[in-house]
Parts: structure tokens; C-alpha cells; sequence
């Protein structure tokens, strides 16, 4: 199936779009009317420049209320469509869009809609074109793909086919299965979007918020697989628009199209690895200088983390703690460092074991090469990825000490073995300006194999914030995307300060949190609001030993169906913290207790004196 | 019936939002449980808060999937039920929101329902407490106000009552009718909100989309209608929560809400004026210095402005033509100066004539004083109002020529006539940050009573904007409010440009544009895209003689289905334009050419180089 996108996709000029659109890989680009209005030649130049860049001019977008309309506005219909086709012409693209009639007086006669279209296929095939032919979930009588496929086949033309939209397909009911019914050479289109629910009025749904497949909830991959069953070899075009896509440059959303096509080619592969392609975190790398490195270590020797290894110029330190390798960078040069200097203290990459061989096979790193992000020296010698936001991400085949450099580069450090009250890196949390939110779901399904649960929203204290939570297969990687178009919820004040890659949030699980949390400096822990732990006894159905055992350690608690989960977080440093976790069988982030901890964080911001002890 | 409001509808502290609610005059509040939980004191500490500030607590808001579980739960929903109702008498409330159970769980048994209700009724009466029992449209069995007006009669107790909640009830599709077999006495609480559409799923409509009465489209006023013909007495309180409003101040929701109500008598009032409250513009004020008057006063002569007035200190003139005053206004001190210090040429206030008394009358006035923007002095001496985004409105009972102070402080400039080429101002647009532009349009329905039509997304090259039109009844007076999340939109840049009343936009009606057009340099004319033109012949059905004459006069062209519309742009002064129209019958303000207009204009504001003539 051939990559295509519209030209409606982009924001920007036509001749932007066409050259965004050749650049990320696209074969084809259907071209939106109106696009053509601003564009600064006649016609037959965006032709040329189509070829010149190498992408395939793949319609005219869209003739529309042309069929069926009562006797007296026929003639016009056939004198406007035959100047849609005279332009179809001049910018060198080879059909027509003509979307189903949307009036209400349309006359509801499928034989008469028929003859208006095998007229105007004729008209057509004199000039050399094809006519796709649209159903509409909003059109007055040809509302799904079905219903327009009858009128083609009586109109009985060569060049008159098929353009199956997926967002009407699915606002209209229409089911996949009935595509095997449709001779595959006789589509010649098929129009892909997402969406956040169908759960919504037709005309809302198809007109405001479509989104890339995988940034919805659209069965959208059951369309794309039972295209592929049907062995459909046509072009599949992205048709999206909305809010946050639309503030995107061009080749952003470029980029993320070729993604959401990554994503829909994984989700068919049947040789798929049953494997996590990215299997759990190797380490965290925080950069810092001076006064915020001597707090950020003195926090983490409180969390109970011992320096193991430091590399030779004695600027870069390992803490350790179970299998959780915090990378603590105070180098004056190199990637870590330009963080430092942009954002203060503050998590400068992730590293992640993946799959490696798999990882390099698969589509997605076409449209996104490892170690793009330019010069700058870094920390370890593997490759990169630059993820939403300016992250960075290290890809490791292994541990951290089992790479080829490490024994090289770092020094053991003597002294007490680190403890194991600390096991892994739970999950953590990523930041994001809103315009990215979306991007950056895409990127982590698209190029990570992570999975996403539904968005639902946090009250902060502030505003409100969005999140989303993602995942690995194996569950051992889990981090939650939040964004807030408030400017002073924690989250955005967050992102303001934090202008790249702003996990704001690291969580580390533990198997006693009571215990951990008795060795620790009650000075270092965030303050939990009191009225909080009586709020529990309205929640929950747990004693009052265990509420004033929580109050003691401002530990908080939440349970689910299957078991419960207690939370403990440090104060911030720059707006960075860390959390300790007990999870007996619980198997989300905590959502409820956002809140509070959102609260109690605001309070702690506008003090803003966390570690002045 | 009383004006009060949920703490769930503000962002921010608790004490900030009993304050809030407080200064702007609702007399309850309900308190949300989780605002309990930042509260610093103990519960007791809320009552003694509110009881100060003079504000009456109305409930605690609310006991959820209490009633008809499981047998094996019930004891357990009992205790829980009853530390609700220990909190309920801490926080000093009479009343207890009881929500209808959503668990798919719920026994479907209206007399079981019915007889945990009186128990928990029974439990509240030893603590003089009320119980509210509240209909979800998202309920397993108690989805209308109908079906728990059922539950409530069947558990025949005095302190059970029923809440009425706006929303919920017209997503259960309930008929407000039904009220009429209700004792009024036996409601005890009427939540309200609005939302933008009905047409959408249960869950996100309830959950997501909560307006303020007046922001939406849901038939809140039928519902207010029937319970004062109910003679209802008791609270009606405002349950909002949305993405815009809780990035708002508390002082601003509780503003807004204020309005909201105003807005809601004045619908209802029967002996409401059909004239219209405010009658036209009276005049517009630009203010501007060196450099900039210059260029706007040779734009204006080119327009066939002329300066009729001056002010004794040679300071402010005025521009006529046909009935539109244009106040050039180059002082250098007062309000408009600082408007000018600010941001540049621009404009600095809409005079609008208004039935004064009227006016004055309105409850709406009673929550945004006239005169409040402080001590800068003003240019004329009557009253002013700020609207959103710091805009200042004149209000004139008449003619500016026939104010008192007109003869004292203007003399007539002797010289030519000015033409009637240019009518009247036949509408303008308001540029706002997103944020405010729900507050925006409750302003101007409330204030101004505006009606306002339908939202629509428009395409700016560089993002999406949107659009919102309100106007006077006599339809004198039309707007357009626009927002966009992008920023690089020219309304965003627009509104980054200009911090405050970021009118970008003034459009004068003529009725011979053609002759008109004749008249103008055309470098003081918006460019149009050739394209544009070509683009005519696939829309409309009109003689290429019309599109040859348009394209030489840079005129646009749309048609709706009562008449054909002619627009002309000027150039942009600091982001600032003119439009002239010509309207024969055409009764929208051109969307369908805004992504052009915007189009031209993103290609002049890269150039920047507008009046270097």
C-alpha cells in the first residue's frame, strides 16, 4: 500500500507542505483546493514542483454536492464539475475527489446519482482522469462506503472507483467485512484518520477532530487490515486536521504521519516478536553543577543510593540501588551539560535495554535516526534517539557495565555495598506543552511499541492537566504523558522551566515502604497535606492503625480491584522529584492521589525553599 | 432562587474560591470533599471561614455508589455514609449531595434504593442534616431526575429531597415538563451548567465539557424557565468545570458565574425591552502617535475619511464619513495614550449608544461597575465599561455631537464635506487569548446582551482559528470573536502583538464597492491571491465579466442563500486593518474568505513593510 497524505494534513503554504511531504517519504499528495488559492503560480506549477521533488500528485480534493441535485441546478453541477476537472488537469493529478452529496434536497435515487457520475466519468475520461467517488457519514443518502459502492457499480465506468474514508466508514457503522465484497482494483483511495471517540455527534467527529491513526481510538487498524487482506496495493492518504496537529510545522507532521504508518504496518505484522522491543530502563542521567549537585546527592544518599563507580575524570558518578542505575552528570561539557545550562538541574536522558536488532529493523527508525541530535559530545558511546520534547534516549543491547566502553571509562568506587530497599524504576513522568501531547503518544507507540491507556484528566489545584499513560509489553516500562494549557498548574509551570525533555518524575518501587520510609529524613519528604489522611476513611474501608501509620510517613495509599499501593515522594529540586512505590497487586500510577500531590507541590513551589536545610 | 455555586467550579485554595464566591455576592457554596483536603485547618475551621466571610455553606459535595449494593457491602456503605455525614456537620453544612450509584453492580431495585435512602435520611435527621439525592445520566438504574423523584417519595422522609442537575438531565434526554408533579419544596438543590453540545457521549459530555450557562447550547434556560414557574425558592448552583475556566482566577469564574445568572433573568424576563440594549457604534478610537498617525491619517483620507473635529488642544480629531466617527486620538496622556505606549496604533475604544436607563437597570451592571478601569483619564466624559482583554467601551445615551461636552471641547474643521461612500460600521473582530474566550462570550451575551450563533473552525495558513459571532438584536451591532492555540495564526500573533483589546479589525458597509474601489490606490489594498479568482469559477455560478472586475478591484466575493457579499481589506497598519462590504441581502461576515484574507495578510506580516510608501 502506497504512503500518501493530503495536503489539508498541513499547515503552512502548499509549497511547504508538497516539499515537507516528499521529504519524509510520502509517495503521493492529494491536493486541497483551497491549498491552491494561495499558491503564488498558475496550476500547472504545482505540477512541476511536485515532480521536481519527486512525489506523486495523487488527486484534486474534493468536488462537492454534485450529484443528484434537482433538475433545474443540473446543468450548473456539470459546468462546475467540468471546471474541477479542467484544474484536476493543470496541476498533473490523475483524478478527481468527488464526496457524496451532502444537501438536503438531494434526491434520494440511486440510479440518478449513478448517471450524474458516469457523466461526469466520461467527461473525465476524454481528459485522461479518474473519478473517486466518497461516501460521507454526514451525506444526505450515501453515507457509507457500501451505499457509494452500489452507485459506482451501476454507474459502470472504467474510470470511476471507490474512496473509502475511514472516520465516516466508522461514524456511519460501516462493517470491514463488506470490503470483501469490493473488487480491490476498483478502489482507488482510501482516506485514513483517527479520532478521540466515536462516541460523538457525525458531524463533530468528521469535521474537528481527526487525528493520526494510533492517536485516537478509532478501529482504524481494522480497516488498514482488512485492506491488506483484500491484497488492496492503492494508496492509503492521511486526511487530519485539528487544533494541536495544525500548530505543527509541516515536516513535524510529516514525520508523525510516516510514525502513524510505522504503527499500523507494526500492529499487521504477523512475524511480530511476542518480545518487549524496549525492555526496561538502565539508567537515569541527571545533570547538575555545584550547589544543585552537592543537594541532589545529598537527596540521594537520604534515598538510600551509594556511588559505585565515577569515570575518570571524576566528573560523571554512578548511584546505585537494586537494579536502578541513577547516572549523576556534573561534566562541563558535552549534551548533559547544554541541559544543565539551559534548565538547571534536571534529567538530562533515559537509557533504555532494547531489542536492539529488531529496534534498527523496523520502519520507524527511517523516519527518525538514532543520534540526530547533532554534536554534542555525550555521556556514553551507543546510540541515540531524540524523542518528544528534545528527550534523549541511549538504546543499549545490555547493562550499563556489560557495554564495551565502561571498564574503560569508570572506576569502581570503594565503599558500602548499595541496598536493595529500592528495586526498579516504576515508571516516571514526561511533561509536555500541549501542542506535542499527541506527537509524543505517537512517537512512544509508534517508535517504542508502547501501548496506551485511555487520557483522563487530574484536577490540579491550578487548572487541569491531561494525561496519558504508556507502556512496554512486559510492563516494566510505564511512563504517563501530561500536559496542561493552564500556565500555572505544575505541570506547565513544569514545562516553562523545563524548556526540554521534562520528566518531572521519576517513581521507584520498593517491597516495605514503611520501613524505607523510617530511614528517612522526614525533611526530605513531601509534606502530605493532614486533611488528606482523614479524606481516607471516606474513600476506603482501612483501619485507623493503618491511616496514622500513613499520616506518620506521609505516605499516601490507593487501591483498585486488585490490590492496593502506597506512594511516597521527596521534595523538588528545580521541579524534579522522585517518588517510592509499594504496589501489592495495583496496577495504576496512582491517578486519584494526583491531586494532592499536585496541592501539596504548589504549596512547596510558591515556598520554593525545598532544600534549605 | 438563590445564586450559589460549587468550590468544584474554581481552581485554586479553598479559602480563595469561599472568597471568590463571597466578594462577587452568591450566597452558598458547596463545598467539593477533595478542596477539604488542601484545606490547612481542621473541617470546623471551613464553617468559621465561610460563616466570616458571610457566605453560607450550602452541602458537602458528595457521597457516591451508596445506595442498592451488594448485600455483602451494604454495612460498609452505612459507615462510610456516616463519616460523610460527620464531615457534613464539621464543614458547618446543612446538607449532603447524595449521587446516584454508577456501578454496573447496583441492584435494580427502586425499593431497596428507597430504603437505604431513608436509613441514611433517618442516620442525618440525629444530626439535623439534610439528604440531596441526585439523578446521573452515566447511573446503572437512576438516570433522570424522574427516576429518583421515584426512589425519594418511596423513602417518605422529610429530610430526603431531590437535586436536580441540568446537565445530567438533558443527557438522560429527561423532559423538564414532569417538574409541574414535583412539590417545589421537596427539591432541595438545582445544579447547573451548560456544555457545547448534547450530541455527544454521556460520559465526556457529564465529565469534560461543563459550561457555564450562557457558554453552551444545552436548553439551560428551558429548565430555569420551569422551575420559576414552579415557584422554586431554593439554590441553583453552578457545577462547571472545563480546560478554559480552570485556568481562570477564582475572581474571574466567580465573575463570569455572576453573569451567567444575569444572563438567565434576563431571558426570562418577561417584561424584557425588544429594543435592543445597545443600539450602534457611536464611534471607534484609535490611538497613535508620530510616524503612525501620519500613516493612518493618509489611509483614512485615501479611504474618503475626513476630519471634521478637533479637540482645543489640537490633540484628538475626528474622521467622518456617512455615520462612522473615527477618534484619532494623538494625546499624550490618558487612557489611550497608555493604550498607545503599550502596544502601538490601535484601537483604544468602541463608543456604542445604549439605552442608558436600561442599562443602568440590568443586574449585570451590579457585577462590573462602568468607570472601573481605574484613574487614567478618559477622552469623553461618559460612562465606560471593560470588556474582555481590557477592552474600553464608551457607553453614549446618544450622538456623540449631542453630549454636553462636545461643543465645550470640539471645534469643527472648516473644509470639504465628507462623502457617504462608507455607511455605517458593519461589523468587527475581537481577537482573544484562548483562555478568555468563553468569559468573552458570556460577557457579551450578558452585558450587551448579544445573541451569538453557532462556533466554526476557520484554516489560517499557519494553524486553526476559532470563530464566534454575537450581535444586538437590531443587527447593528455584529462581532466576531476569534481565538487560536496557535502561535503563529495572524489572530495569535495579532493578540501577542497587542496585549489589550486586540480589535484587529473594522469593517465598514457601502453600497457600490466597485465605485468605491475606483477610488482607492490600490497600495493601500490588500493583495488578493490571483489564485483566488480561478478559484471563484469552482464555487460560484457567476459571469467571468464579475470575476474580471473583481480580480482588478482586489475584491472578494461570497454568496449565501439570501444575496452576494463584497469584501475589500486595507493594508495592515501594526497589524490593524479596515474592511469595506457590500452586502445585497448576504447576511454571514464572510468566513468562507477569512483562510484567504489570513493567507494574504501571514504574507504581509512576513514582509512587514505595509505603508512604506
Amino acid at each position: 500500500m502506497l504512503r500518501c497524505v493530503s495536503s489539508l494534513s498541513f499547515s503552512g503554504l502548499l509549497e511547504e507542505k508538497i516539499l515537507a511531504a516528499a521529504e519524509a517519504g510520502f509517495s503521493g499528495i492529494e491536493i486541497f483546493r483551497e491549498d491552491i488559492v494561495g499558491f503564488p503560480g498558475p496550476p500547472e506549477d504545482v505540477a512541476a514542483l511536485a515532480s521536481e521533488k519527486r512525489i506523486d500528485i495523487l488527486s484534486l480534493q474534493s468536488l462537492r454536492d454534485f450529484e443528484a441535485v434537482p433538475g433545474a441546478e443540473r446543468a450548473w453541477a456539470l459546468t462546475r464539475a467540468e471546471r474541477f476537472l479542467d484544474l484536476t488537469a493543470r496541476i498533473g493529478s490523475p483524478m478527481l475527489v468527488v464526496c457524496a452529496n451532502t444537501r438536503a434536497d438531494t434526491i434520494p435515487d440511486a440510479d440518478r446519482a449513478a448517471a450524474d457520475l458516469a457523466a461526469l466519468a466520461d467527461l473525465a475520461r476524454t481528459r485522461g482522469l479518474r473519478i473517486g467517488y466518497e461516501a460521507l457519514a454526514t451525506s444526505a443518502h450515501v453515507r457509507s462506503y457500501v451505499d457509494a459502492w452500489t452507485i459506482v457499480k451501476k454507474a459502470n465506468r472504467e474510470n470511476l472507483g471507490l474512496i473509502i474514508n475511514a472516520v465516516h466508514s466508522i461514524a456511519a457503522d460501516a462493517d470491514f467485512g463488506r470490503l470483501r465484497d469490493i473488487d480491490p482494483q476498483r478502489i482507488f483511495l482510501v482516506h485514513l484518520a483517527d479520532a478521540p471517540t466515536a462516541r460523538i455527534d457525525t458531524r463533530l467527529l468528521t469535521q474537528s477532530f481527526r487525528l493520526l491513526p494510533g492517536q485516537g481510538n478509532l478501529p482504524v487498524h481494522d480497516l488498514y487490515g482488512a485492506l491488506a487482506a483484500l491484497n488492496y496495493r492503492g494508496p492509503l492518504s492521511l486526511e487530519i486536521f485539528n487544533d494541536q496537529s495544525r500548530a505543527l510545522t509541516p515536516s513535524a507532521i510529516a514525520r508523525d504521519g510516516m510514525r502513524a504508518f510505522d504503527l499500523l504496518d507494526g500492529t499487521l505484522k504477523a512475524d511480530r516478536s511476542p518480545h518487549s522491543l524496549v525492555r526496561d530502563v538502565a539508567f537515569v542521567e541527571l545533570a547538575c553543577q555545584g550547589e544543585d549537585a552537592s543537594q541532589l546527592e545529598r537527596l540521594l544518599s537520604q534515598m538510600g543510593f551509594v556511588r559505585t563507580h565515577l569515570n575518570r575524570p571524576g566528573t560523571i558518578a554512578l548511584y546505585r540501588q537494586g537494579r536502578i542505575t541513577l547516572v549523576v552528570n556534573q561534566a562541563t561539557a558535552g549534551l548533559a551539560h547544554s541541559f544543565y545550562l539551559l534548565q538547571g538541574l534536571s534529567v538530562s536522558a533515559v537509557g533504555l535495554r532494547v531489542e536492539m536488532e529488531q529496534f534498527t529493523k523496523r520502519t520507524s527508525l527511517q523516519s527518525s535516526k538514532p543520534g540526530s541530535e547533532g554534536q554534542a559530545k555525550r555521556t556514553f558511546d551507543v546510540p541515540t534517539i531524540r524523542g518528544p520534547g528534545g528527550a534523549v534516549f541511549y538504546l543499549l543491547d545490555d547493562d550499563l557495565d556489560r557495554q564495551p566502553f565502561f571498564d574503560r571509562d569508570f572506576t569502581p568506587v570503594l565503599g558500602a555495598a548499595p541496598s536493595n530497599a529500592l528495586g526498579n524504576v516504576d515508571h516516571f513522568i514526561q511533561a509536555l506543552v500541549p501542542n506535542l501531547f499527541l506527537s509524543a503518544l505517537l512517537f512512544y507507540r509508534s517508535v517504542f511499541d508502547f501501548k496506551s491507556e485511555e487520557q483522563h484528566d487530574v484536577f490540579d489545584p491550578h487548572g487541569m492537566v491531561r494525561s496519558r499513560t504508556v507502556s512496554n509489553a512486559n510492563g516494566r516500562v510505564r511512563m504517563s504523558l501530561n500536559s496542561s494549557l493552564s500556565h500555572a498548574t505544575t505541570t506547565q509551570r513544569f514545562v516553562e522551566k523545563s524548556g526540554f525533555a521534562a520528566y518531572h518524575h521519576f517513581a521507584f518501587d520498593c517491597d516495605d515502604i514503611f520501613a524505607y520510609a523510617a530511614t528517612l529524613d522526614p525533611r526530605f519528604a513531601m509534606k502530605v497535606p493532614p486533611n488528606y489522611y482523614d479524606d481516607l476513611m471516606l474513600r476506603f474501608n482501612v483501619s485507623a492503625e493503618l491511616i496514622d501509620k500513613l499520616r506518620r510517613s506521609n505516605i499516601l495509599y490507593d487501591r483498585d480491584s486488585r490490590g492496593s499501593y502506597f506512594q511516597l515522594y521527596s521534595r523538588q529540586l528545580n521541579g524534579f522529584f522522585f517518588e517510592v512505590v509499594q504496589r501489592n497487586g495495583y496496577t495504576g500510577l496512582g491517578a486519584a492521589n494526583a491531586p494532592v500531590r499536585m496541592l501539596a507541590q504548589s504549596l512547596d513551589f510558591e515556598t520554593e525553599h525545598a532544600f534549605d536545610l
